[in-house]
Formats: structure tokens, C-alpha cells, sequence
């Protein structure tokens, strides 16, 4: 499990989803074509990446909708829910929270920190959120027993708090700030750069026309 | 140029800023181990993926600073600005509309669509924009030139919504509905899914403990 690709690890939530509606709609037996189809890529990719995971189909049948998804579900750990803080609460940091797909999957918003906590509104929709000054970052980590942060703090001070938010114990950041972090080898940063998305597609436009 | 890897297009953006803090701290040179870096990746990458943008540096010396930010800037079609809209004007569109690395970008954010305009408030720190009615989307994205739309509506009517911004005339995406967009082959689209992004993190969790 060691040796899987980071490409197909950043495909099994596609599939995990894919599986979910295929259920949804009453599908018990799917092939990798029809999860191909939904996933948007091809019937190959899908038996190499899904056989990373072991002999999990039959020839000619497909798989089992429910314990393939079970299956993947165990791999990605989600099993577990899992215990989540933001850090830096402005305006995306209090949008994430209020996003729905993170509850739906397990993860739990435990706590969020800002530079100056007090000038958090009530958040809306009657939803409330523990805000706490950075002051005691690590510690606060710590006690909490957060797994998973969201950083969302201004570019300039992101690597400082990543640093921080290690020291505190936490081994997987979802980086928003458009830095590249330097952190310990055992801490997984996965980033989410808007501004470059938005040059990628950019890059695509400039070749069309 | 049309033969640039996805992944070295990804990147470009990633170098491009790194150059901007480069220059802004006085450098006038810098070689591929430099940026390599501040990118968080080796300098044999960085060499491979801008010999595909040409013959760029001197042997021993280096890029120069300015000219490789320019060229890279070009490459990426972002001498001109680009028009944006929001479809969907949920909590994550205003706060998208707020994040500030758009603006210093060249994104403009021309317009929102919304299936209830009314209920969006002022937005924070006195910003405005113009928010629509979806019922004329394609014609008013037509009309606005609008080049690229961030699709943040419910799943439930993301692919719906996708077709109908292809319709308007526009060829890029970036889609935060958690879906696999279905869409003619010259529209090109960017997921930004982070409910997956945080699946991946709670892998690596699970291989740690």
C-alpha cells in the first residue's frame, strides 16, 4: 500500500464517489468502464489504479459496488472521522467551514485559530465554531488532538504557522496560501492554489484562440 | 507549445511566483537549483520543464530574472486580463470573489450568477458586484466576454449548469462542485475538489499510525 502512486491515491476519492452514486441509483455490480465513465477517465486506468489494491474484481462480472467502496474507504482511512482545525479564519477560512462536503465524509471542524478572534461574527446558518487566538497554537493542537489543518492564512506568515501548526503535533496541512511550504518529511502538505488554477486555464485559452 | 505536459502547465504558475519573490528581494539571476527551492522541487525538474518554453538560460549562469518571468507570463496568456464570472453565489463564491490573489492577477470578476439574486447581501470592505438571475446565463455571459467561469453550485446541478456556461461561449472551468464535468472537448476544465484533497491527506494519515 506503500508503493501506491500519489496519481492514484488522488483518484480513489473520485471512485469512492463514483461508487456512491452508482449505488445510489441501485447498482450492486459495476465494471471499470462504467466507473471509467463517471470518473471521467478511461476503463484502463481504473483496473490499474484498483489493482494497486489487491484482486478485488472478477473477470467478466466487475465489482461489487458496496465492497469495493468499503474497501477503498479503508485505504484512505476513513473509517476513522477525523479530527480538523482551520487556521486563520478570515473570510475562506469561515467559507470552508460552512462547506458541506466535509462533513458528509467524516471530517469534524474541532477548532479554528486567528491572529485576532474576536472579530469572528457569529457564523451563519446557527452553526458555531471554538475560535481561539494563535497565541497557544501548539498546545492547543496538542490538546485537541487535531489530525488535519487547513491553512488559510496571509502568504507572508503561512510558512511560520505551518512550522507551528507541525510543532503542534499535526501531520497533514491543506495548504490555500500560494507558498510552498518547508516542513519535516513526515508532515503531507497538499496544496490548493487558486491563482495558478486560474493561470492554468488561463494557458489553455491563450493556445485557443 | 501545444505539447507541454499538464504537469509541467501546472507548474509554470508555481515558477512564475517564484521568480516575482526572487526579483522582489534584488536577484537579477537565478539558476535552476535557486528555484528549485522555492519551488519545492529538484533543479533537474525545473531544467526539463522550461527547456520545453525554449532556450532559455546560459550554461553556468543562469535565468535571467526578468526575461524568464516575462516569457513564462506570456506563455501563460497573462498579458491580457482575463474575464471571470461566479456561477453559483453561495457562501464560496463571495468569499472566492474576496480572495485577494485574483485581483492581483489580472482576474476581473465581471459577474455572478445566482438562482436567487435577491438573497445575495453586500459583500465586505465596501466591494461590489454585479449579480444576476442564471435564467439568462448564456446570453449574459456571451454578452459580458466572459472567458472563464468558477462553477460553485450544488453537485446536484453542476453538469447541468457546465453545459449552459458552454453554451455562453466560455472554454475554461474551475469547477468545486464535487462532480466529473461532462463537456465538449474544447472546454477545459480544472477540478478543485476538497473533499478528495482531504481523503488524500487522511491516506497518508492512516499509513502513519
Amino acid at each position: 500500500m506503500d508503493r501506491l502512486p500519489e496519481q492514484t491515491i488522488a483518484r480513489l476519492p473520485v471512485y469512492l464517489r463514483c461508487l456512491s452514486q452508482a449505488r445510489s441509483i441501485g447498482m450492486r455490480v459495476i465494471n471499470s468502464l462504467g466507473i471509467a465513465q463517471m470518473a471521467g477517465t478511461n476503463a484502463a486506468q481504473v483496473r490499474k489504479d484498483l489493482s494497486y489494491l489487491g484482486e478485488l474484481g472478477t473477470r467478466g462480472v466487475g465489482y461489487d459496488v458496496g465492497s469495493l467502496a468499503e474497501h477503498i474507504s479503508d485505504v484512505l482511512g476513513l473509517e476513522t472521522s477525523r479530527r480538523v482545525a482551520i487556521v486563520g479564519f478570515g473570510r475562506l477560512g469561515r467559507a470552508l467551514v460552512m462547506y458541506p462536503g466535509f462533513d458528509e465524509h467524516g471530517f469534524d471542524f474541532v477548532a479554528a485559530f486567528d491572529a485576532d478572534p474576536a472579530r469572528v461574527r457569529a457564523l451563519p446558518g446557527g452553526r458555531s465554531i471554538d475560535v481561539r487566538s494563535i497565541d497557544n497554537l501548539e498546545t492547543d493542537l496538542v490538546k485537541l488532538r487535531v489530525e488535519i489543518v487547513l491553512l488559510t492564512t496571509p502568504a507572508q506568515v503561512a510558512q511560520e504557522m505551518a512550522l507551528r501548526v507541525a510543532a503542534g503535533g499535526v501531520h497533514a496541512i491543506l495548504n490555500f496560501a500560494p507558498v510552498v511550504l518547508e516542513l519535516p518529511a513526515d508532515v503531507k502538505v497538499r496544496p490548493v492554489d487558486l491563482a495558478s488554477e486560474l493561470q492554468v486555464l488561463s494557458f489553455h485559452l491563450a493556445r485557443m484562440t
